[in-house]
C-alpha cells in the first residue's frame, strides 16, 4: 500500500492534540492496509473495528480516532482502493498504464477492474448503493475520462460518451457480482467478454 | 391499452362481494390506462389515488379496492407496461416483433425501450430501486432470453449471456435517465448509440 501525501483527517472539533503527524500517518496507512487484507480475506463482514485494530497492531481507540465510525473506515478504504487503481491506470506500468496500444490499455482496464471486484467487490458494491453517487462519483468520472481518451486513441468513431456509460455499466460491482454469484458466470468469462467487446467496438468497420 | 385475460386481483380477505366480474375488469383496465396517461403527462408525481380516480372516471374507493395502496397501483402499472412491451417484442408487428432480420429486431428492441424510458422512465427507475429485483425480475428475464435468441440468430459468436447483461445494463432506466437529465445526452443519441453497438457486435469479424 502506498503512503499518500495527504491522508484525509477526521474533523474532531476540540479534540486533544494527537500524536505527532508522522506517527498518525503511519497508523493511517497501517490501518487501511490491515482493512484491505481483512476485506480480501473475509469480505465486508471482516471489516469490524476490533478486527481491523488487531490486524493493524494498533489500539481500537486509534482506529476510531482516525476514522470515526465503521462507515468512515469503509469510505476511506473505498477511496484508498479507487485512488490506487486510478494511479495505476494513469501512471503505472503498461498495459494498464501508458506505453501500450490504446486497445490493449482498454482491455487491461476491464481485466484489472474485474480482478478488483473479485477481491473487493462487496465493498465497492456497497459504495454503489448510494444512488445519488452511483454515476456521479469522482472515481467513476476519472474512469470515464480515461476510457473516453483511450477509445478515441483506438480510433472509435461513434458516440464515445454513451459507449463509455455502457462500458462502465458492464463493470458495475452490483452487476458483475450478480453474474458471478447468482448466474454462475466465472470472473474469467466476464473478463474475456469485456476484451471481446472492446476489440469489436474498436475494430475497423467491415464496410 | 389491451385488456388482459387475467388481471391480478388484490387479495382482500373477508371483503364483501364486489361488483360483477366484467365490471371489475373494465374498471381495472380503465384505472391502469388512466394511470399510464397521468404518468406520461406528469411523471410519477401524477400518480396519486385522487388524480387516477378522477382521470379514470371512477370513485377513489374503487381504486383503493382494486390496488390496495399507491405502491400497489404503481407495481400493477409497471407490470402492465412490461407485459405490454413483452407482448410487442414477442408477437407484435416487425421490426420489434417477428418477421424482421434479427439485427433489426435487436435495434428495434433498444429503440422501443428507450422511447418507453422517455415516457415512463420515472416509474421504471423506481422499480429498479429494489436491489434484490434489479437483475432478477421476470420482465428482465424475458428480455434477456429474447436478446439471447436474437444475438445467436444474428450470428453473434461470443459469450452471449455476458453480452446480454451488458446490453440490458445500458438500457437501465436509472442509467439512461442519468445520461439524459444530468449529462444532457438526448434520448436520440442513446438510441443511435444502441443501434451502433448492436450493429458492431453482430458484424462479421474483419479478420
Amino acid at each position: 500500500m502506498d503512503a499518500r501525501p495527504h491522508p484525509p483527517r477526521p474533523l474532531l472539533l476540540g479534540a486533544p492534540a494527537g500524536p505527532p503527524r508522522a506517527d498518525a500517518e503511519r497508523n493511517h496507512a497501517l490501518i487501511l492496509a490491515a482493512a484491505r487484507r481483512l476485506l480480501e480475506g473475509r469480505g465486508v463482514d471482516g471489516l469490524t473495528m476490533d478486527l481491523v485494530a488487531a490486524e493493524a497492531g494498533v489500539g481500537k481507540g486509534t482506529v476510531f480516532r482516525r476514522f470515526g465510525t465503521r462507515t468512515g473506515l469503509m469510505l476511506a478504504l473505498v477511496n484508498d482502493i479507487e485512488t490506487d487503481f486510478q494511479r495505476r491506470f494513469m501512471s503505472g506500468p503498461p498495459p494498464l498504464g501508458p506505453g501500450a496500444p490504446a486497445t490493449d490499455r482498454l482491455v487491461a482496464f476491464g481485466r484489472e477492474r474485474i480482478a478488483m471486484l473479485e477481491l473487493q467487490g462487496d465493498l465497492l458494491r456497497a459504495a454503489e448503493d448510494r444512488p445519488d453517487e452511483r454515476y456521479a462519483s469522482a472515481p467513476r468520472a476519472a474512469s470515464a475520462l480515461h476510457l473516453h481518451i483511450l477509445l478515441n486513441q483506438a480510433g472509435y468513431d461513434g458516440d464515445t460518451p454513451v459507449l463509455v456509460f455502457t462500458l462502465l455499466a458492464s463493470l458495475d460491482a452490483t452487476l458483475v457480482l450478480y453474474e458471478n454469484r447468482s448466474q454462475n458466470v466465472t470472473m474469467e468469462r466476464v473478463a474475456n467478454a469485456w476484451e471481446d467487446l472492446v476489440r469489436r467496438v474498436t475494430a475497423p468497420r467491415a464496410s
